[in-house]
């Protein structure tokens, strides 16, 4: 439990707000209520229940932008860029960073932290890194009900940056409304992007770095495997965009095709059918992670340790345990 | 399907061994054959069980290695190293990249390809990379059936090699038996490590490109930041070496210290427990992966989609979403 627990209903230990006062709050916009429902989600408390209970109402209506890229093309610093573009245009924004090479968790270089910094005294802009380490369920579970929290405070556009290794980019396409990949020159060419796996996911591109040597045979190379790649279904033709996010070029394009990407998602009818997919995965995640810890939590009869023994042991094997596993759980 | 697939328990068709000739040919280090079976384990064939089945008693004695850091420290090259130092060992490797910005799986540069196909030619190494993209659970899922597989086909070694951003270095720390982390000088001081939470994964740290400016400093500050995060239950000590491993220095001691650190596995029975700790998440992947594969294909009565469609409209929070999708999945 952390300082935030409270009570169900109630008022909580210490003077703390209930979960009903913090959730008032944060839809009024009060940054430190915010904060505390995404702590609340970060600790897996089991109060989010209630906290979900009053969210569900209030939130849709949100834009949810994903930003994702390889190390090094610089989605810290078109963050923070993106941040003061959409200030201009007088959006609220709320940024997560899932992204554990970001500054705002702490995996960055100084220099990034103070760029962001300027967003610090912003009320408009609210700035999390989530720590999802050690979660039943990681991102997945975590990312979109800590959207949901932002989403019913009232931010216009959710940004949520992640690392673009692995799952994380196919993982962030899911919970997105839209999604953005930067690339750089020299971090990795159209060709390797195509391996990456990053044509399947974007909505938009954007070749960061745009001043740099290469950066045109990037955005040759990255249109051309984008032709190759299509997705026909889609009446949206994905843009790649030139950025130089140091110093703001090419932002105000990048937020222009942000909107016109969500006008085309409202128009299509892909805006309801992303964020069904996105509900979807928000409930199989919470199932999960119910299972799992029920599954932890068994005592009686066989428990998963039990069963762990025999397979590793070789005394069978991982899918008979893993039916038996279900099974003892369903009787407990 | 795949053009592997076999009848179970038969002949395949078009001529392809069946589930219990591949398993034989495996276990005789035919590659061809362990090859097959780790594509069926990327595909998440149905004939995993059978795989799985056959495989159980014929595992268990292979080491199994996590090599874990950030993208830049050199992790294939030093992968390439230490498959050249343990072959000088005679001992035979097998190599998982579940790395996507690893040469294996596609995603580095030329020359780190190149240096890797040294061992080409060499039958007692056998090198895979895990395409684990799309999979119900992912790393958590395949991985642990992929080192079974290369266990039971007589590999002493398994090196499974994994980008150590995100969740994936505490996962890797579940499924090997020896974690690996890897460091370099300019890529992030031991400040940053502690932060990006490899303190309390690794069994060994390596600070490769030791011949650079900055080394000495990255191995001080790290001896320090693990001297405060120490595992005071273990009595294994965990060593800071240095290696250049584009010309394999350093690397004899990381075997050395590999080696020692299995002996050290062995007496103190961290072994027993860390191989069932693998396998009770291996036990509880397969178990979701069911679970999630029973829930999408819900189709009488309340779906998945209809729960989504509940909470994307905000008219159910996704925890009674859950709890309702358990209750229709267990009457199905």
């Amino acid at each position: 439990m952390t300082q935030h627990s409270t009570t169900a209903g109630g008022r909580g230990r210490r003077g703390a707000p209930s979960v009903p006062e913090l959730v008032e709050k944060a839809q009024a916009g009060d940054p430190r209520s915010v904060g505390r429902l995404i702590t609340l989600v970060e600790d897996a408390s089991p109060l989010l229940r209630e906290v979900m209970t009053l969210l569900a109402p209030l939130a849709g209506r949100a834009r949810v932008v994903g930003l994702t890229g390889a190390p090094g093309v610089g989605k810290s610093t078109s963050t923070s860029a993106l941040v003061t573009e959409l200030r201009k245009r007088d959006l609220r924004v709320g940024v997560l960073a899932v992204d554990p090479s970001s500054p705002f968790s702490g995996g960055a270089l100084l220099g990034d932290r103070v760029r962001m910094s300027e967003h610090a005294t912003d009320r408009d802009v609210f700035i999390r890194s989530m720590a999802s380490r050690g979660h039943l369920g990681g991102l997945a579970w975590a990312t979109p009900q800590a959207i949901r929290v932002l989403d019913a405070a009232g931010f216009d556009v959710i940004l949520v940056e992640t690392v673009g290794v692995g799952q994380s980019e196919v993982e962030i396409a899911g919970l997105a409304d839209t999604t953005m990949v930067l690339l750089a020159p020299g971090m990795g060419d159209g060709i390797q992007a195509a391996k990456a796996g990053i044509l399947e996911v974007g909505d938009i591109y954007v070749v960061n770095k745009a001043d740099r040597d290469g950066a045109n045979r990037v955005r040759r190379e990255l249109r051309n495997a984008l032709a190759l790649s299509d997705r026909r279904e889609e009446s949206w033709s994905r843009p790649v965009l030139m950025t130089t996010a140091h110093d703001g070029g090419g932002l105000d394009q990048v937020a222009d095709t942000l909107a016109e990407h969500h006008a085309w998602l409202v128009e299509s009818g892909e805006l309801h059918s992303r964020r069904q997919r996105r509900a979807a995965e928000e409930v199989e995640a919470i199932a999960v992670a119910e299972l799992r810890k029920a599954w932890a939590g068994l005592t009686q009869g066989t428990t998963l340790a039990d069963l762990a023994r025999e397979v590793a042991a070789g005394r069978t094997d991982p899918y008979t345990a893993a039916d038996e596993l279900r099974r003892v759980a369903d009787r407990a």
